[in-house]
């Protein structure tokens, strides 16, 4: 029997990356860096039986559980969860979507603040996660390496002297590790500089792409900057490369902010201040308009125009008002014209209107 | 010489039909009742020489002078004023397009209401218009009666027994009158019944356009329905005729007005506090844009939504707001751009914000 957790405590508060307190966070939202590990005498998940990821799930969490690798523990069997709370955690950029359709022994475990977080049985046996606020990138390494150096001890992970640590897939083989950062970039997409940094990053084997991973394109002006290849570098080189290239981008992105307040037309006041206006007083708001939304405010905050909504507040309507979210919130499945309506109430209750 | 005359004071008023005091002015913004004279013995304006011309503007102003035709009358002779000022005249509804653009002796007398006014040298040698607030036109009809009735006894009309009144346009002949209602239709233009509307109107000889005139677009849900032709007719059948109508027109605004706010999408409510929130924060705002956000408010203010905007206010933002107002308020040209940035601080100014 695996521990029994209620997703309601995700209703009460936000993970500490929300927070807004990392370096950099008027630009940078978080950094994250996931390893990928399998263990030596099981199959893959891909080919494994429901039998035998049962056997697996379950032999994870007893070495996790008993060996205290994560402080005050949550721990969420998939197969225990309702559709809405799933997608909750994928909302809360804790699990992938993959992870959260199926239906046979999957897990996460997390820590409180959600900043570190284990999935198990997704594509590879365990997934381990760390995110941050801001750029810190070096602080996220060191706590995710101790983790996998505790689970190491407890579990026989697969590895290969020529290769590294095996994985489902051959582009996470050799350190497994995949670093994402998720930025703000307002200042680029106005003046359609994205185009430029996507050939750049793409050029120089990096990955852009929009909020949600794979395949989605960028809402309200946030992007997702991932390494693509782990096999043949090592951590802290992958990490000083990346770390170079997001100063690069963070440079250049205060550059055009810089140039579009400039702008006699108030084209970046105008879409600020609307911004504001609508959500102080819209009646229902799309999920996609409020993405935007949320991001000129934010350019706002930063530029020092908007003074009565904190960094903070702004972090929790962006997760807050996501589908899964609003529907957890009022514990009910709401249809999308019903989800527009009530997110634009909660929005009006954070910024306490009326 | 003519009186030289300030259009200053037009900055500092509004017009009495513009103080929706009238009846239905939740829907009608307005009635006006226009009549056509030629005098006998001048040639009509379109043929007549630039000499010709003014020997007639001449003529009438010191008649219209010396019997006080109008009481505390203003005189704008055309050549006078800056292109600002004349745009100013039309923004105003007091002429038309066409008398701003010339150059000879063409004239606008009116009093200090803006109630009453004549043009002087536009496509007839007179043309006397009055402007009411609401559906008045029984009273404007009155009005304008014992207008054209004081001039005919100064002034030589030109009369045809068989024909009526003598005017350059064939449409205008016979009674000369023109009756012309603004409406407010927004439940109808959201809905989509416009277009049946206007098919109605069209089949019985009516006309229905936008806020400016011929060959305009509505703007902002506002439109103009107008009788076509005068001949034939005899005043009190054709005001009886169109006010039945527009009654008829009213009711069904009302009916699919209610319907809307039925709508459990709050698709209504939604347009109209956005449009709040954009008037309220937007710092650049174009004139197609805010007719629009002043129809929803309107709407909002009729729904008893929104308590803190008259209707008087918002035909105040209507009026100033217009591109010659804000260069005449500036006392300058003023950008497109440069334009909607001012728009947007006046607004802001007389909703008293910030």
């Amino acid at each position: 029997m695996g521990m029994v957790m209620k997703t309601d405590i995700f209703m009460t508060q936000v993970g500490e990356w929300l927070k807004a307190t990392g370096p950099e966070s008027d630009i940078v939202i978080s950094s994250r860096i996931r390893l990928a590990r399998n263990l030596k005498g099981y199959p893959f998940t891909s080919i494994a039986t429901k039998e035998q990821l049962t056997e697996t799930e379950t032999y994870i969490r007893e070495k996790i559980e008993q060996n205290k690798i994560i402080p005050s523990m949550l721990y969420f069997n998939l197969k225990g969860l309702t559709q809405i709370e799933r997608n909750l955690l994928v909302e809360r950029h804790l699990i992938s979507k993959d992870l959260a359709e199926k239906n046979s022994a999957r897990a996460l475990a997390l820590d409180k603040t959600e900043s570190i977080s284990i999935m198990i049985n997704e594509e590879d046996h365990l997934r381990l996660q760390v995110l941050k606020s801001g750029l810190q990138l070096t602080e996220s390494w060191q706590i995710l390496n101790d983790l996998d150096n505790k689970l190491e001890e407890v579990l026989p992970y697969a590895f290969s002297s020529q290769f590294g640590y095996l994985t489902a897939c051959p582009t996470n083989v050799g350190t497994g590790m995949r670093i994402s950062i998720m930025l703000h970039l307002p200042g680029l997409t106005i003046t359609k500089q994205m185009e430029k940094v996507f050939q750049t990053l793409t050029r120089i084997k990096f990955i852009i792409r929009g909020l949600y991973g794979e395949g989605t394109y960028a809402t309200g002006d946030f992007y997702q900057i991932a390494n693509q290849t782990s096999l043949g570098y090592a951590e802290k080189d992958v990490i000083n490369e990346i770390h170079n290239i997001i100063h690069e981008v963070i440079k250049y992105e205060r550059a055009w902010r810089e140039k579009l307040l400039l702008d006699p037309s108030k084209q970046l006041e105008d879409r600020i201040w609307r911004a504001y206006g609508i959500l102080r007083y819209g009646s229902s708001i799309s999920s996609q308009e409020i993405a935007s939304y949320l991001s000129a405010i934010r350019v706002g905050i930063t530029l020092g125009l908007i003074k009565d909504i904190d960094t903070q507040t702004l972090n929790e309507i962006f997760i807050f008002s996501q589908p899964a979210h609003l529907q957890k919130m009022h514990n009910k499945t709401l249809s999308a014209s019903e989800r527009d309506i009530t997110r634009a109430q909660y929005v009006k209750k954070k910024l306490n209107i009326r």
